[in-house]
């Protein structure tokens, strides 16, 4: 029965690579909402001190990696979301 | 100490609320990742088969209504991903 939440843990961490990927490839940030990945990384940092505190090793590392990945994004989003090109001068 | 991983869940479920909406007011997903949402919802279905074997409605109840907003991105990203504007006609 735990395979099925190991898988699953697996899979919910795991799919924001190619997220961090497409968007590190690509540059482009406008259809991510920053506000998503705020609230993710205080959710997810969240789940880290509960991990700390009931002492469960499968809940620190999948939110540890999971904040990496989340905090990768958010970071992008605003590093990337800044450069905005010039608009045309008004005469 | 349970109220942490209360709030935790609530923030990380709730992180796909803003996400949703901005997708639906935007109708842009060029930059969210496809296979980010399917690998998501693949494992947030898992995490609700785990609920359901260990009984817990916690699981249950923050991955259903998780299943819900992701699977609102991933329809989205597949809708309003084809309407691509046609290119010009070659000469």
């Amino acid at each position: 029965m735990e395979i099925i939440g190991l898988v699953a843990g697996f899979c919910t961490t795991a799919s924001f690579v190619p997220q961090v990927v497409r968007t590190w490839r690509t540059r482009s940030v406008a259809d991510i909402s920053l506000r998503m990945y705020l609230l993710l990384c205080l959710g997810v940092s969240l789940w880290l001190v509960y991990g700390a505190l009931v002492g469960s090793v499968a809940v620190l590392l999948a939110n540890s990696v999971t904040l990496v990945l989340a905090a990768s994004v958010l970071g992008m989003k605003l590093a990337f979301g800044r450069k905005k090109p010039a608009p045309p001068p008004r005469r």
